[in-house]
């Protein structure tokens, strides 16, 4: 059974030494307050109940998976699910970062991000759970009326109801523009709501008493495609005029999907037979409403995988430690062992650096982005919103794919480092390998961010938002140019940026031939955006480490050893991928569509 | 549900309008007869087992596993798998290249893995036991004596007899050398063996009367490590004088794994608590003689890789054609329907090009090694065998890990293109990738695999296997270097047959200097060389699809649109691979043990 040690060191580095978040989230009035001493007592406490409390349910979640009762229409989760999110909700952590009017604690949205990291280390599937209860609550917070608010906040606040995002319908899950479910006008101001929901996490469960359910539906007048989509709240019970739950609302979970993995998240079918709900926001708005919270939710994901590759570097290590098998080709290197544990072998080093460089790596965007989140959505200055919701809305898709991405290699290779045991289901690889694997299609598929990020963050952008960002890149280059010791990560990282500023106007230049030149390119090109922000957080973390590990500390000579492996190592698939990227759309298209 | 169609004609152009197989296999005399529409029967009659009968056992398979009775150490393999294999035996295929004298059809092993393609495509898992059979009778053959023929040939090659090969011990599966299982004499010749083994595929099933184990384990004076290993047949039920079966013999299941994938192949852990055998071939030479199919066995792992592309990528073909989902970015491509089918997409197209051009080099490669076999072992002139030998030798590694890497990479993208639908398992597409992780592992991980091209095949001998290979391609380009049609594919070969040179002698000049140079380096030196065999043997598919799509047959446009697919959007990787080869061993011992 694997095991889990909230990485909090590794956390604290690129919160305080690395970015100096604190600093920066402070300048929001609401944080005034806010210290690194708290911080690092919060995110001890969450690590507490992730690795004690929670991590124990993750491998008999898997092997249990949930259970559909067809007559009640009811989800049983996992044993010891229930009880988990009991001892959560009792610790406040729903709250954590919700606005005190509402019950919350007020802190940055961005310690609840650290405070995900180590949840979905300890089990991605639970964690599906209380994440989708935050994001109906912003969605609400952001878009519900008052009314909306008052009957929903502060029970998604305190965890004591969860909730839903009701998007796909079986014929759509990219293209909601084609969706069908249907909400009739009801003489009261609400709306009766008809149609079936597929892929709805958490659409049952045993968890809460109630669940408040986000549903996107058209009005009888809405006119075609994704303009006229609406978003309704309906709730699972109705409410009665006290808040108190009255009787049963029509939308029924009607089954639950067999998975490959996060085997313990109810993954339902829903099916609305009429049941009455609220319209959120403006008529035919609903996408736009949705979409708000869609970068704290791609956020969300690029923490599943994070919090995956951990914990399975994490245990790679140890096995990698512990398990003999072979002398080392330079010669016996435990010679009272009659072999040599396998963290001798240098592929074996590779594929644990590579889970290690992608992790950390993932930690430091995930954590600037999520810093970024808070800047964005509460800083005084409007400049400084707008500068970090730019930085954000280009570096989101990248979190989402290229950190899902990596965590599907980092994942496999440390179930690699395992051998055949790694197969095996009792060591615990093989979910991770599994659990990681949805994270690549769900809140968007990875090229569907890679369009979003090529089509619509960088070229119909003009390019301004990767200037803006890359102004970033270059004063840390500039400021650090004539730094010796840095010399071996500004000079890659110079020459990075500017091979990225040739590959965006080669691909533009193409696509204004043809369209479908970005969609040719995109993925390979946010491969490529995904390194170049990987190498400058990593020369960030290693300018910190080469300034502290004079001092001998194996902490920051580790991490100074993880960059160079990255540099190294990983970084140069940029050189493929720019090839690639140009070669563009012909060979995509010589094949026609009948000689598949 | 998947389907699948047996891709006849492709294997067929593979085989003799590519390489032109059946001309190699006619010089060995016990083929002399053979001609190309009796191999196109077989293969067509082979498809229709395949396809008809074992295909639709794979699901059902893995949903219901293996079982095991602890009371009677009895392995039930999934509904249908039992009949599966008499429908099989009965049709003759356990013998259709075993030698006449035990009862075989005497066909070329070619067409044996031309048969396996098509089993692993329909049923991966149940493969394994026939496949198992298969390889305890090549090694008997090779190395039994002439009562050890006597007594299984016939029964193996008939398939009424099972097969096992028990190698791995729970502390050890790579490093055989630690083995421990001991072999006593008995005072009639046999031997009593003792010891625990563990991952034995088919260690137990349903299929057949008696299984046939091959059993490495130690003798009382032999030398420790990897030259004292003596190699043991073991049957379930001991022989009587007549041959047939007489009491148990204990050699007994004591459970199966639950694993990632291929559930319906029974992974056993073995006791043998006193089971009596005979010794195969000398003392203290087992190891030997398991090697010497170790050719044949890793083959087979590419074939399942293989095996699983094809079949995943018709399966992903079949969707991005149905599924209707956005509108290309150039503008609608099927305005008669709400949105077009996802094959439009560009990166679709890339998904399912990758997969398809994964698959056919692997074909390619896999069937040209196949012949090789065939010649190393009989073809009557000693260099011609010795010249395929080497070959052979050079390309084994090749097979298993470069091919199994893409398998990973092919079904992964398969799946990816049924977005949310590919992570349910009714769709099917996750178990192929669930099942294809196992392919990098077993017969030797694809980090050993890359040791052994590196290390022992190409240094080690001095790049002599190199440079006779090496010549075949250059003769190919020499051939051709007058082709102007050719000169796309001709100039990326040979610029990467110098990229390849240079290389290798770069990674030999640091091994010189530090051995564990050579572990940092091969992985991505093999990932180099098999886009190199790749890229020679795209150059020949595309000179023969060049001679014939002049007449506009779609099947030929798309062999060569897939080659320069392959030139264009994967064989670049190279350019990241060789920067990472030659970054070597610095980057991976920077971090020390404890830094991990």
């Amino acid at each position: 059974m694997p095991s889990y040690t909230p990485p909090l060191r590794d956390m604290q580095f690129v919160l305080h030494e690395v970015l100096h978040a604190v600093d920066d989230l402070k300048q929001i009035p609401a944080h005034a307050e806010l210290d690194e001493a708290t911080v690092n007592a919060v995110i001890e406490e969450a690590g507490k109940f992730a690795s004690q409390v929670l991590q124990p349910t993750n491998r008999t979640g898997d092997l249990e998976g949930c259970s559909f009762d067809a007559a009640t229409h009811s989800v049983k989760t996992p044993t010891g699910f229930k009880e988990a999110y009991r001892t959560y909700v009792e610790g406040g952590w729903t709250g954590l970062s919700i606005d005190p009017q509402w019950g919350g604690q007020g802190l940055p949205s961005t310690l609840t991000q650290v405070l995900y990291e180590m949840l979905n280390s300890a089990n991605q599937a639970w964690t599906m759970y209380p994440g989708l209860g935050q994001g109906v609550y912003a969605c609400l917070a952001a878009h519900g009326s008052d009314e909306q608010k008052q009957a929903f906040l502060p029970k998604l606040a305190s965890g004591e109801w969860g909730g839903t995002m009701c998007l796909t319908e079986p014929h759509c899950g990219t293209d909601l523009g084609l969706l069908r479910t249907r909400a009739e006008p009801l003489p009261d101001g609400s709306y009766k709501l008809t149609g079936q929901k597929i892929f709805i996490s958490a659409g049952d469960q045993d968890f809460t008493d109630n669940i408040v359910h986000l549903v996107l539906a058209r009005l009888p007048d809405a006119p075609a495609g994704s303009r006229g989509i609406s978003l309704f709240v309906v709730s699972k019970f109705h409410l009665k005029a006290d808040g108190g739950l009255g009787g049963r609302n029509p939308i029924f979970c009607g089954g639950i999907e067999h998975k490959m993995g996060i085997k313990g998240s109810a993954t339902c079918q829903m099916l609305l037979d009429g049941a009455v709900g609220t319209l959120v926001g403006p008529p035919n708005k609903g996408l736009l409403a949705m979409f708000v919270m869609m970068n704290t939710a791609r956020l969300g994901v690029g923490l599943q995988s994070l919090g995956l590759m951990e914990v399975a570097y994490q245990n790679a290590v140890a096995y990698a430690k512990d398990r003999i098998q072979m002398r080392a080709l330079s010669g016996p290197k435990a010679p009272q062992q009659p072999a040599d544990p396998i963290i001798v072998h240098p592929d074996v080093r590779k594929m644990l650096l590579t889970a290690r460089a992608y992790a950390e790596g993932s930690r430091a965007l995930v954590y600037f982005c999520s810093v970024q989140n808070d800047l964005s959505l509460f800083h005084p200055d409007a400049a400084k919103r707008k500068a970090a919701d730019d930085v954000l809305a280009l570096l989101t898709p990248i979190v989402k794919a290229f950190i899902t991405d990596n965590g599907w290699i980092a994942t496999s290779h440390c179930l690699q480092v395992f051998g055949g045991h790694g197969y095996i289901g009792e060591w615990g690889m093989e979910q991770y390998v599994r659990d990681a694997r949805i994270n690549l299609i769900y809140e968007g598929t990875n090229t569907v961010q890679s369009l979003d990020l090529l089509g619509r963050k960088v070229l119909a952008d003009g390019g301004n938002r990767l200037r803006i960002f890359g102004a970033q890149v270059q004063a840390f280059c500039d400021e650090h140019a004539r730094d010796e010791g840095m010399r071996e990560f500004i000079e890659p990282l110079n020459r990075l940026t500017q091979q990225l500023t040739k590959l965006t106007m080669d691909i533009g230049m193409k696509a204004m031939g043809n369209a479908d030149e970005v969609g040719a390119a995109s993925v390979d090109y946010l491969r490529v955006c995904g390194h170049w922000v990987f190498a400058w957080l990593y020369a960030r973390m290693a300018q910190v480490a080469l300034a502290r590990a004079g001092g001998g500390d194996p902490f920051y000579r580790a991490k100074l050893a993880t960059a160079r492996f990255y540099f190294a190592k990983l970084l140069p698939e940029v050189e493929g991928l720019t090839v690639t990227a140009r070669a563009g759309l012909a060979p995509l298209v010589e094949m026609e569509d009948a000689m598949f």
